[in-house]
């Protein structure tokens, strides 16, 4: 299962768990296109979850950054921001696809079926939050220093914070803040805002804890952890009646599993369950 | 109004104020399908609060479990998982039936008009997150054990919470975690993401504030409380667009009462209001 | 800039930022209808914001109220609440105009394309919560005594709290335990349920770090800033895959912006970056 | 399965079809409160297709009327439209409740898990109308006056007609036209505009027609029949993506069925295929 | 009630009934910038549709143009197309504003509470099917040269027509069809594909068809006629649940109307129904 | 730009078309798995409209059969419905992948930037239905037989039909009507409701006509066109609201385009217009 990419590490700690690392440490894991994007598509980044999506050897997945810093974002000197075409609405054609494949290669990590636990660490800039956004649980090392940078370079964040953000957190006040002033945030902020859910002292303890909950998880029924990933990000955009429907459809078939029995059996007879892959 | 049902106690402990108990101590208040749906519908559960949506003598309801706990949820031992079918699609036309009837049963006292407050206590697993989630106020006793159970039984929980969860609290990212590891989380953490929106010492205090609360809710304009429930429920899910219009749908109508002259009548005459029965 | 309305004052404390002040202190800034409505609108409320929305030397907003309270909500004494009409139907026709009328004059500070800080302080009761809800941050004194009072008076607030209110905060318990209750509650409740996103000691400190924080905003790229408002505000109302293709159409355009080199340029050369207006 | 209800005839002509006549001829089948209500709900018309809905020896239904007519609609002489309640507020809430009961009784067709095809003959007015509009197909005899009656005394049609009409036919304009003025259309034009897929020159060729339709879908996969429904149903109401979606779950359990072996096998045998009853 | 604007001819035909006449017919009845908008908003077109709205006098609207057209559409030697910035994003700006504007400035008709009959005839190009679309019943002329002009001019059509024109008519294909070749298209086609719902030979007998249509409307209730726009409008965007449910606290005021008891004595003493103002 | 795909074949017959054929003849074009996807995707249905898509070369295509028949649909006798896994859970795992994949491979031809017009002829069943819903017009040839086919083999049409029909035609009876009966219709009845949007005589000449509309398409503004298609698609699915407000965010940026000018221009002087590539 352990394959190496040009820009990631991707690695099994733990049966069933896989562990990616953002590798560019030298230049504080910057993100610029050609490591995110390869032509045609799908990107590199995409390419690792999407593999890992479908490995029957994975069940769940820390992501975090080599080195101190999860990212600072996007390189902004190697990234080419002059955009070609003759008049306005040529160029925003070219930007439009930019965007939309740009989106959609980080979205890979939203719609990879098994759980990403994102740590975040060191400087966690722009690009580090729209691909938090993305991932399912996020966990902090206490010295983050976390920012919606995009504004500060003339941009409004578009790879997918926005949109995401106010899903996520519970104060709309507050990423209202945070976005429109590009601010430094802490991990305690975020923390008390519920950006991540846990906050450990350092990086390799917040590594440490991701990977024991990733374990955890692992030890579980894939069909359960999965629906669960399935049904709550359907839910989150939709009414609760068609968050209900959805999740009669989809029980339909997932109910029909051995892992019921296994769970309940192993459950009674105080052993670990064994289930099957998926 | 007080009326005793087989598995539910429903008392008046305060003029307007419902008070309904879970009751089945001995099992720490287990739910098994028997107890909750009856055929045909509507189940007992849902009887409690259909009833009690339309008395005009209830204007508030409390909802907590008879004994320490709140429940453990779904009896396992007593609940068949095993479906009819002669192959996988009517297995699953089975399950879609099942769960459909379930989720409405459960929806009771979501619809129901009137506000729940809803105590958690002791054990409060997984169908409890269920119907506490259904529920308006959650408060909870400072000893409550909460799981999202559902997961290590091979489940996906699907009666409600993992549509309903999301949009209550503040933290997607504590919502993954617990969904997908069915850890115990305490009261503490439940307060600090939203989920309750008090904790107090222990069971019986929770009720009694919990009371308190209903007491005070049943002083006011049922016009006026019944119509803040219904907007706010209806808008959680909608844009604010059509939260503004469908608001001036219903107050065209809910402004027509004479609870406003009452009302402002009685805080200038420094008396306590008497509103009609609704 | 600096223009006198009858009943807001508008000032220009720092470059590009607007101070739109309450001006009714001899009356805890109440509200009354003519005071929101003109005939015909837009109102003297929307007129403020509407002003300020497309003003180039304006680009960001202070909101508070002169003297000690932000404003104790509608001056009841003042309000008709009785409307005419032959009939149920008819009277409900111009209830429904009038709520309708009152909403959209609200709805001017959101609709407003440059951020609003709203600066929350002394007693804030009933509308004060409508306004602070369709702006964009919110900053308390400690000694706001916040309410939303409308359920007290016999009525559902229908200004917008319970439609905006359950998308700002994070916790849907606390909202319908405020807005069934109508209880006060602190500026350090407001802060733990993310409906503030901080507080100051008093008021003159708040509105200080308000005008610091519009003076930073207005600092930056207004292309970035106000595109920041608008795609955040669509995509909080809407699915993450309409909030990224809203992202990838606004985009195509903003992204033509001299305001990305100018604010790269002036961050390379450590000199205060200089937008042209907007 | 041939019972004799109050108010409905209820046959089974054909293997796995049932017909539903409305019968009261003698008043050319115009409903009365209580001849669609009863207390508690589910009413009489409900009760039939929930128990057709669930009945695996129905695969398809047939809805008409007894008699020269489809129905005349309400009996506006033995409908009670004085609401009780001591103010506008009060007399709101019993409409309220009376109207979505009447609501969700007329949707028992459209929840039906089996299609409905609807025959429409002689006087169909204004009720006629809001039932058909719930079922699946629609069949006319040449003879039939339609009116959407409603605004004709005093109403906005509400039991469903205005919110489905305007999704089954191919013309806005037309939808308005007939609404808005309850003037008499033919079968002619119900065919133009889409509103019935076929004519027939009378009554008995009509529901002929529509038995031999019925009779043809009973004798297919009724998986493949009752996914159909399900998932034209579901995709009406929502966008492309989330049509495709929902069928993704939906078929993940359905796929699974021995039906499509069954089919093609009697497809190549050139036998009649033989389905598991569902 | 009758009165004359600069660019419109209301008058008052008949009883309780409006027509609007588009007045410029020396030049075809071709828009401009100043014609539609002025500064501030509301724009003329909108007064016009904005007044009648609310005029006690005025139950139902007709639309045609002065002369033998409706309109060719914008006068585009008139418009300005160069928008002022000084970068691509800056433009953006003001065009974005200047499209809104306009688009609200058109959907007056669409707001407005009384139904709006559109009579079509001689050359409706462009601006003539956006206006069009925002009317309730569309009759044409035999003569009428239809064109979704604007892809001639090298612009998508954004005054309204690409939004709303798919949900008006019964085939996509169509739609794309003759928004992307602008060809022009007939009166019959325009029938066949349901854009309108009657064609008459001249524009006299469609202007006659259309004024004994508003007469027919003008003489039922008001409330009733005015509640079917409204519930129609409202549900054609949204699912069926959400129509039912509008449509349940639309009515809970609306059926509190002395209209009914009007109506239906009316129609047992054969005598005509005379209804209050509204 | 003429590329010999091993199952599609693309010619350019005008400048600036581009004509797909499916090319399977000898078996009437019917599909087979691996003729669809490839390991990885896209698929090479995908590949195709993804390359014509971005490619500045082609502004409109015309998608049809090789031989008499557009498709047969899918080849059952070459399609693996057995799906692994060792429970009904894991098997509908891979169901719900593969029908996923599946559906993304088909709506290529739907997302593809350029108008794609396809002309039906011969046998168009199951699969053939699928992909010309997500085309933009339809044109048939007078003898085509077309069916939605799949219930017949046991199955819903989970590839897109039943999501994408029921908004493309004017009749939902009709949908119903053939999707649950799989009877054959005709190109007449196709017209009569709006499938397609003209028959011609025969295959040739409905080539021919789909031809002369790809060439009338690609001599305007591929500005214009391209919007034209991106905002009706939006809009179909959207309210009118959010139709409008993507159309002053897409303009925003399209309406910066020469191709105005150009077109106004070339209209002015009577030449034919000339437009940059895009």
């Amino acid at each position: 299962m352990s394959r190496t990419y040009n820009h990631f590490n991707v690695t099994s700690p733990e049966p069933y768990v896989a562990h990616v690392e953002i590798n560019r440490p030298e230049r504080l894991n910057a993100f610029y296109q050609e490591y995110l994007l390869t032509s045609p598509p799908p990107s590199k980044y995409a390419q690792v979850f999407n593999t890992l999506s479908h490995s029957p050897d994975v069940r769940s997945i820390v992501l975090s950054g080599a080195g101190p810093s999860f990212t600072v974002g996007l390189d902004i000197q190697k990234t080419n921001l002059a955009f070609p075409g003759s008049d306005g609405a040529r160029k925003a054609w070219e930007i439009k696809r930019g965007v939309a494949e740009f989106q959609e290669c980080i979205s890979a990590s939203e719609k990879c079926e098994k759980p990403v636990i994102c740590v975040l660490h060191g400087f966690s800039f722009g690009l580090a939050i729209d691909i938090a956004c993305t991932t399912d649980v996020r966990i902090s090392s206490a010295d983050t220093r976390f920012s919606v940078k995009e504004v500060d370079v003339g941009l409004a964040a578009d790879i997918g914070t926005l949109s995401r953000l106010p899903k996520i957190v519970g104060s709309l006040s507050w990423v209202k803040d945070v976005a429109l002033s590009a601010r430094i945030f802490s991990a305690e902020e975020a923390l008390r805002v519920g950006f991540v859910s846990a906050v450990e002292s350092d990086k390799d303890a917040a590594v440490k804890r991701a990977l024991e909950m990733a374990s955890l998880i692992a030890g579980k029924s894939p069909v359960a952890v999965q629906s669960t990933k399935a049904i709550v990000n359907w839910s989150v955009d939709r009414t609760v009646a068609d968050g209900l429907a959805y999740t009669q459809a989809w029980n339909a078939a997932a109910l029909q599993t051995g892992d019921v029995g296994e769970a309940v059996g192993a459950m009674l007879g105080k052993r670990k369950a064994r289930f099957e892959k998926l």
